[in-house]
């Protein structure tokens, strides 16, 4: 992997102590080369309570972006995401990690390391367990809400890349989350994705709905990320639910059910992955604490290693289908 | 209630066989008089198997509407939905049962019974129970994928006419299915839905995410069809995968999950209502076995005789705000 990964120490609900007892997990217990950015005489006494201060690098940056913010304008060059995402662009990391705001993380990073060629738009994506054993990608979980159809149809490229570097999905499928798969089903957007979907080199097995997303039917779940993102955040809360009424109805929790609530948790999942970018971003939950950045810098360096941000062939656009196909990759799946 | 609930005999993935059945059911168990329209040499036969022919009035209905269709465009007037809508029109039925085609029967009744006053487009309204206990109503959850925010927040108001008659609960509260609650997130249609129903003579307490779908969070979650429909499938698939990975682990499903199983399971919940029409209508799912339809007819007879299908305010035009106040009802909560 070319370089240590880059933790921003200033996002997350839980402050500066969380993500350097995370970086400092990364390296001790994952052996993660990592670099801390943010203010830098607190991010030193949170390393000193570790006794950590000899064996991590710390990047000083004095401004923090709160975590509300949506990142659509250009945020300041000395806050710690807009320094993390600079080391990145450098060549300083290989990747960058942040619980701080998706929005502002993904604005920041287009700006600076830029989007991989081809990319029409970066995709937030997360890797689901699925009833079946396995995980399954789902993508976009949350960076464009209105994304266009083209934009839909590239995350499905950057999905099947993922799934094969992650998931090792040798030729992986490809559905597109909706309501129905009889012609004409859907909406305006699903429904003009789905005719560019077929047009791609992937291999796309149509639209999909709310109940396949756990059900092991596709390896990649495309869909826009207001959808996406919903449907993540309700995954989460359905199985907490069900977790709570197991539990009061025979005042336990077998072991079984808390190994089901530990693997939907979004605390141990290791952060989204933000596709699309010519570089490794991943995006930790918000309530991100300390294993759950550890968690996030191994994700990090083995998207890194992987290559995952690897060159992907280009979406199609309104009037380029047959350019979009790509030379060789892909092809005969 | 001003009549018997009118049920779609050829609706449904299992035939006549099992409309005619709940039919049977609904009236034997449940105390609620029906009426089967269909193909009646077909349905005779059923109901005689059941021993049933005196008991319940058959309404010939030759054609029947696939499944599949997207209900469009005018259904033929001889299909049991069209005669079935037909029926309720003319007021010789209270309700209409259909486990058909979702968008056919919608379609069709907004043609045949006609929308409520002040409603811009009807919604398909489904009770969730909540892990708090009690019940919360999504909708709308597969009418129309693509609304205007106009007709978001004119969902809220047939939400809380829901809540109020069928959940009980005296001044609902709403909330506006999205990705977060800082100011501008979420889509376009979300930004500016929320804006018209921060002005509604309702309890609205702003956006909710997917996690708190189950959580209790609020009486009335308003959304689009198409990601109601989504979060309501995969509700009921989340949970499914949960029970799965529950059981393998441990080699026995304990009857607190089959309890939860229960509550999720779409052939339990009785039907979604078709909110915004003039009369009450309820989809069963199209997977409905008998006990199934049974519930939905009991559901109808309940939403009919609550008067469900009441007089809602009117949704909020661009430029109509202040007309859309309503003159008393719903003031002061």
């Amino acid at each position: 992997m070319p370089g240590p990964v880059v933790v921003d120490a200033m996002g997350g609900d839980h402050g500066t102590a969380e993500t350097v007892a995370g970086a400092v997990a990364a390296l001790r217990e994952h052996g993660v080369p990592v670099v801390l950015v943010g203010r830098a005489g607190r991010v030193r006494r949170e390393l000193a309570r570790h006794g950590a201060c000899g064996e991590i690098e710390v990047v000083h940056a004095e401004g923090v972006v709160p975590m509300g913010e949506r990142g659509t304008g250009a945020l300041a060059p000395d806050t710690s995401i807009a320094v993390g995402c600079e080391l990145l662009r450098r060549g300083a990391g290989a990747a960058f990690v942040s619980a701080g705001s998706t929005g502002a993380v993904a604005s920041c990073a287009v700006r600076s390391v830029g989007r991989a060629d081809g990319v029409l738009r970066p995709a937030l994506a997360v890797a689901l367990p699925q009833a079946t054993g396995g995980a399954s990608v789902l993508l976009d979980a949350g960076v464009t809400c209105d994304p266009t159809p083209e934009m839909v149809a590239g995350f499905a490229l950057l999905g099947v890349s993922y799934a094969r570097r992650v998931l090792g999905a040798a030729t992986p499928s490809v559905g597109l989350l909706s309501i129905g798969s009889e012609p004409g089903k859907g909406s305006r957007l699903t429904r003009r994705a789905e005719e560019l979907l077929r047009r791609l080199p992937v291999r796309f097995r149509g639209p999909i709905e709310g109940h396949d997303v756990l059900a092991g039917a596709v390896d990649v779940i495309v869909t826009d990320g207001f959808t996406g993102n919903v449907v993540l955040k309700n995954v989460e809360g359905t199985v907490r639910a069900v977790l709570a009424m197991a539990a009061r109805a025979q005042d336990a929790r077998p072991e079984a059910l808390r190994e089901v609530a530990r693997r939907y948790d979004p605390e141990t999942h290791g952060g989204a992955a933000l596709l699309g970018l010519r570089r490794t971003v991943v995006v930790a939950h918000g309530s991100s604490r300390a294993r759950t950045i550890a968690r996030a810098c191994a994700v990090a360096r083995d998207l890194a290693a992987g290559g995952v941000p690897e060159r992907v062939p280009g979406p199609p656009g309104p009037a380029a289908h047959q350019a979009a196909v790509p030379d060789g990759q892909g092809r005969g799946r």
